[in-house]
């Protein structure tokens, strides 16, 4: 397999002012194509430490792939690093220098000194054009071995990534002759990671030269097959097998089998299929099972709107729920969860409603009902189901939880319709 | 000061299914507390990279600080990896032992053998503990360097870091007496990069043995001052004395002299110094900018509902949106924007509405009106302001540009009002 690692530049990453999804995007893209990611290095804008790293990484794979450091301003200092390391000379290169102009002249913006410096590059290196903004990609070669280095701005990054590297990545494979890897991932819900473990057993006594990995998270576990051979098919014949034999074990668990679909999206399939449409109106989650639903291209199909009702006000005003219950049972009750997903469902005339009311924090908490409780009902006209949750202490995550609890019911309401 | 890496263990970083916010954790919780964060490096399940990786940053910095690895199933290694690299043994702890039972007791689960293995564990480690799951943490010190191990389920990894090791790493800095480092940083909106720098000026006319970091994103470029000193104040005292300069060279355009607050929460507390409500009706971003509101704790007393109004009958009958003006305009208008900003502040009797209503594609786009054509209006009751964005090509970028775009609008209408 072609050996790549990834070096990301740039102090915000190292002091963890901003999380690094440059790095995830460009080892998922890679992977895919067959390339084995083994390092991800993320360093501060120190040119000593870029060279120094550089070095390490070149020697333990062969390529590495940088990104960040490449902008106008002054702590960007990859190019001059890059430039020492590979002993060379900044000349200036009239395409780049053309395309900035052109980028300014259509912005109607002024191109400044710092901008036109951008047009200098080393001598010894392929440019890589950038189709969103004015900092080149450049592509070294040495003793069989490769850097190219991409701005760090995700948008002009995953553009070059996808227009030129990926296929540059693609051609070296081939031509190495190199092997592959593959992987499938099998996504679950409703159940924890050592029950799973249990019910499937010890991976060495089904699968050989491969790899079963389990991925918690409160959105479930997902289980990951890999396994390398000579090329795609091999490997997919060998996952196949495997991935039999977990579906004979836990099956009923399984809700995907692959990574690129979310629960929302499998729901999206399963309303989709079935003609149903959904309305929702929410509280505690206050928008986010909405923006969920509607995250989903052709998401129009199913649901067409729904009401963000934060307030008792625009509980009782927008979702008619009767004030007495309200009163009565306090807003975040079965019965208040229950009248929103009722209503809603009636007000829009669709299917399926559902109600989300709770407590996110951090204060409105009670001994009776602590942050974190959460009733969520999914109604169908005739009856109403409704379960109430515990789901943690913190806002985002509450809110979060939330809105998983609210699909899984309904993944099961729809499997089961 | 405290020079420290993070090495992140596991396949699924490496092949990029996950992205790696736990490293950004990390690194910004140790990054406040005076630590120089030098290295993130991320590596596969693989016992032998593991040692010859923590040997390497052990060697660079005076502390490694581990995630990933100590799950209970089979590709979890880091353990082993960590007993051999100490030249250790596994005995049992009692203690652990004894809390893994009481954690699976206590939610009625049966223990089973893979669960209690999470007891036995290095003789030399000093045990850190987990109250969020059942995998230990693991403190090792050797010639005066340090490697902590914690696990990679964020929740857990939050909770130790929060609870044990951040205090360890303070008694370590004091101990040694090192040097710290501090940050500061100035959030702009509605500038460019480059003209920001060629505002502000050279940084070497005004920072000495400081760094100035611009970090640009759709959310606008972000200022990032850093000094290091003896302590906090010095450090601080220095600081300031920039802040200064470039708040007079560009104050207009700074939002936030902090990290730690988003432009939605400075709405927030716009909103709520001057008592003002506002109520939201949104097509294209599907309830996200609700969402976005009531993401901030508090939120309930200037957000108290909105509604999502994907079809134009949604439009029609919740929004009351003349179907006249759909007819003539289409969905996509200045005039229904304003109509749905203006129609959704007088249903609540708010301060103030916001309408968005866009292409968030892929379908739907004509060449009169492509997809990322977004028209965003804000009505005060007597006037409407509207705008009209192309916000690139991809749903997902639409819709969050659209979402800050909207919050853009509504501060610098705040601003002056």
């Amino acid at each position: 397999m072609l050996k790549i690692s990834i070096l990301t530049i740039g102090d915000e990453i190292c002091i963890g002012q901003i999380v690094n999804t440059n790095a995830r995007f460009i080892a998922e893209k890679c992977t895919a194509i067959g390339c084995d990611v083994l390092f991800h290095s993320s360093i501060k804008d120190d040119k000593e430490i870029i060279k120094s790293d550089l070095d390490r990484l070149l020697k333990l794979t062969d390529l590495v792939l940088i990104t960040g450091g490449l902008g106008p301003t002054s702590d960007d200092i990859t190019k001059p690093a890059l430039c020492e390391y590979f002993d060379d000379i900044l000349v200036k290169n009239q395409d780049v220098f053309d395309s900035i102009s052109k980028f300014f002249a259509k912005r109607g913006l002024k191109m400044i000194e710092r901008n036109a410096e951008q047009a200098l590059l080393p001598s010894k290196c392929k440019v890589i054009a950038n189709h969103f903004g004015t900092a080149p990609g450049m592509l070294f070669e040495s003793n069989g071995k490769y850097v190219i280095s991409m701005p760090g701005i995700p948008i002009e990054m995953k553009n070059m990534l996808e227009s030129y590297v990926l296929g540059f990545l693609k051609d070296l494979i081939e031509l190495k002759g190199e092997d592959v890897v593959a992987f499938k991932v099998l996504q679950t819900i409703g159940v924890a990671e050592s029950i799973l473990a249990e019910k499937i057993g010890d991976p060495v006594d089904f699968i050989e030269n491969g790899t079963l990995a389990f991925l918690p998270s409160y959105k479930g576990v997902k289980l990951r097959i890999g396994f390398g051979a000579k090329d795609f098919n091999a490997a997919n014949q060998r996952i196949e097998k495997v991935e039999s034999y977990i579906k004979s074990k836990v099956g009923e668990y399984i809700f995907a089998y692959s990574d690129d679909l979310s629960l929302n999206e499998v729901i999206s399939s399963l309303l989709i299929e079935r003609k149903k449409t959904i309305a929702v109106a929410e509280s505690c989650t206050g928008g986010l099972l909405a923006a969920n639903f509607t995250d989903v291209p052709g998401s129009s199909k199913y649901f067409l709107g729904g009401i963000v009702a934060y307030s008792n006000e625009a509980k009782t005003k927008l979702v008619k729920v009767d004030s007495d219950l309200i009163k009565q049972h306090g807003a975040v009750s079965k019965q208040v969860a229950e009248s929103l997903a009722k209503n809603v469902k009636q007000i829009f005339k669709y299917d399926f409603g559902i109600g989300i009311t709770g407590i996110a924090g951090p204060s409105g908490g009670s001994s009776e009902k602590p942050v974190g409780t959460v009733w969520i009902a999914l109604s169908d006209g005739k009856n109403s189901y409704s379960q109430k949750f515990f789901l943690g202490e913190k806002r985002a995550i509450i809110r979060e939880r939330a809105l998983v609890k609210a699909l899984e019911m309904l993944y099961k309401k729809l499997l089961n319709s």
